[in-house]
């Protein structure tokens, strides 16, 4: 933007927006301009805030207008650098924090609609009042947006049962680039009408429009569950350990995470309250979340039953199943402490990727050998959502080594994880999405025709290049 | 095409294709160039029967380079004209029924890869023999094809548990407009890294590049099965039904279909072997087909307990549940000759809509009153997938009427079932697509921002305008 354009764009921000709208003042903005993970501090002239489609899209014209790049931010939890302007102070950062209603609920058509602010949170326990699941569920959801979590396509721990966001968005409401609403609410099933724009948006990290509302699908909420925690043999019996529960009914299957013997104990030495429910330590665990609607599922007894089966196979070695809420939400804590833990003893460096179910442990195992070979007294800590092929291969620092030295190598740490996850046919980036973290990447791994359809489609959509500009698309 | 390209471009496909790969006698081309339904009657110079993904590139390469327009063929059971060429004859008629193998199956990873021209029954099939489910199920799946179903993104009976076509697809192969070829078959659940040209591709009908391969998702098979064949008291009572079993156990009901008492006597009256399971008619029926990978899942005790509710309420007036397989099926013929039983009485008007399930009732109402009113003495025969708000709102010729001039009055049928889909947020066409048929309706329905960058997203990926043209696009 020109040195002259700011005073008079921030004039008509200021006029669509009114004194709530518009941040200004840099104590204000510094907030909205760091990235959660604090890889990136970019800066901005200011942060639009607006409360309704209308004013978003008022906003986009202006901007389109003036030729201002857009950061579009939600809950700014990116873990890639998504929703983090650039360095140059040219962007306006567009905050949907306050364009936060949920528009409808309809327990008999099993949908609600969100607009792009409601906290993922909020969401979930606005279904809950109604009866009613919305199963999306990752560790952000205190501060992520619906927003946010349809525009990065959000994983997280219940994919293997509901799939990810994508698979839980029914229909969209966006502002497109040029500053038109798109109104694409519909809250079908079946609507073969042309080309499936909500899914374009879906997983384009702001860079094609900026969702502003959509249609979520909600789910019977569950009347019987069951929860075990087990320690398994090796990689190996993890899976056929999945398959055995998935075979037996894949729809009781809410939640089924990988752990490493590391990784728990890091855990149970860092976390208060964090405690083995088994009577003696294991290389490899494994959480088994079960969930029906029936009331008469029995899924104690059917996890009584596969776990028995594969002790017999020699795959379970020992198990625990939850006897009541309390014990199943402590559960879930030596799980959901996986990332505190880490940072607690030392530096570490992370590693979304994802690869075929089938191809999990090879894939734990190789990148294991070859990090330690990498950094001779390094740890890894895989975790994650086995059941979906979605492994985060974090690596922990040596004991006693510099944390900064550690980081230095974090680029060599990606390479060698991406080199094993490529040839086993996987991804760079499972549910984390691109952001300005991974960008760089784009070319070598999704280069030739994929890439070329791409920016073809970003050209076409958004010819100004002024979508959160310097995401997804090198 | 110019009058002097053919003899040299059918030069150029025979070197490609030789001569089991390219159709060019009138005798041979004919069966190419009609729909399903005989609405439509094209003309094509040519039809290429390539035998491999990289044939396709070939073909797709000389016809961008000679301006050759291309209009892709699978099964050719589009219901909307979708895979006939226009009446110029300067359409290359591409089938991909020579590219046709599985590549790849996976019981593990729960995956198969076919080609394009796998015929959905013989997918299927596959996934039996594998001892795995593939679920999409639907009146043509003899002989329509892997690519066809994506590129139409089809429904059908299944649609209420495992989705559309769409969500049975995990990564994908296309040639793209210039002829590169796009190898995208991931067999991942989580892979966010850029825009979801799989998701563009699926449900555009072929005029953004043709589907060459698909990654399909396998589930486990059932071991558990119930059906029930109901009266009931009316289309609310239809609907109460489908929330009762849906909130015992959603993921049990693989299919939820409703039918007129008008239906089910045609099917009864004209079908060889369809009798009435109930000891008298009704005005409501519904079909309820249960499954369940657990063998404990206790489904008939689930039915008969559901059943018992709704018969106490008033919902259910008689039902019954099928004793075996063979009364199983015997119950879904009803069911499936309903397209067989409306034409032996006469000819009918079809109307492919959709609204959100909660609207159905009202919808059948209305639109029935309101044909009544157009045709006096009409006789609407709607049926479907009220588990996902797809209802067949089909209308039947009065008795005694000259079949042509009903017939002539086709679009009137149309419009007046599509303004009252119109007022309860539906859709024209839920299931079968836009193709040839419904590209008239895409300006009012889907006009201004959504048309608009649907436009640009063709322009940017076929600057010529050579795929499928005429189709889906106003």
């Amino acid at each position: 933007m020109p040195d002259s354009t700011p005073s008079r764009i921030l004039d008509e921000l200021a006029a669509i927006l009114g004194p709530r709208g518009l941040l200004t003042e840099p104590a204000d903005i510094a907030p909205h301009l760091s990235d959660w993970r604090a890889l990136y501090r970019g800066a901005a002239f200011a942060v639009a805030r607006p409360a309704s489609t209308e004013e978003v899209a008022a906003v986009v014209r202006l901007c389109a207008a003036a030729g201002v790049p857009i950061t579009p931010q939600g809950g700014n939890t990116s873990m890639v650098g998504g929703a983090t302007p650039d360095e140059s102070g040219r962007h306006l950062v567009l905050s949907l924090a306050r364009v936060n209603r949920i528009r409808a609920l309809d327990p008999l058509d099993m949908t609600m609609t969100a607009e792009a602010g409601v906290v993922l949170k909020a969401a979930q326990d606005a279904a809950a009042e109604a009866g009613c699941l919305f199963p999306l569920s990752l560790g952000a959801e205190g501060s992520a947006t619906i927003g946010g979590v349809l525009s990065t396509n959000a994983g997280g721990n219940t994919t293997v049962r509901y799939g990810n966001a994508r698979e839980l968005m029914l229909g969209l409401e966006a502002v497109l680039p040029d500053g038109s609403i798109w109104n694409g609410l519909r809250r079908l099933r079946k609507d073969n009408t042309g080309y499936a724009l909500r899914h374009l948006l879906v997983g384009a990290e702001g860079t094609l429009g900026i969702v502003t509302a959509a249609v979520l699908r909600l789910f019977p909420r569950a009347r019987d569950t069951a929860l075990a925690f087990c320690a398994v043999a090796d990689e190996d019996a993890a899976l056929a350990l999945f398959r055995r529960f998935r075979d037996r009914d894949e729809s009781a299957v809410r939640a089924f995470e990988y752990m490493s013997g590391t990784g728990v104990d890091f855990c149970t030495s860092h976390i208060e309250g964090v405690t083995l429910p088994l009577e003696a330590r294991a290389d490899h665990y494994v959480l088994v979340d079960l969930a029906s609607p029936r009331p008469d599922a029995q899924l104690r007894e059917m996890a009584e039953s596969v776990l028995f089966e594969a002790m017999q196979a020699e795959e379970v070695t020992d198990a625990a199943i939850a006897a009541n809420e309390a014990q199943a939400q402590k559960i879930w804590r030596i799980r959901e402490e996986h990332p505190e833990a880490q940072k607690r003893e030392g530096a570490s460096v992370k590693n979304d990727v994802s690869v075929p179910v089938s191809k999990v442990p090879e894939m734990i195992r190789r990148c294991s050998a070859a990090l330690r070979e990498l950094i001779p007294g390094s740890r890894p800590v895989p975790f994650g959502h086995i059941g979906d092929g979605n492994i985060h291969m974090n690596l922990e620092q040596p004991e006693g080594m510099d944390p900064a030295a550690f980081l230095a190598r974090s680029h060599d740490i990606m390479d060698c994880v991406n080199a094993v996850v490529r040839d086993l046919g996987g991804s760079f980036s499972a549910e984390h999405g691109i952001g300005r973290l991974k960008t760089d990447m784009m070319e070598d791994w999704r280069g030739g025709a994929e890439l070329a359809a791409m920016r073809a489609i970003k050209a076409a959509l958004d010819p100004q290049g002024l979508m959160n500009p310097g995401k997804v698309l090198p």
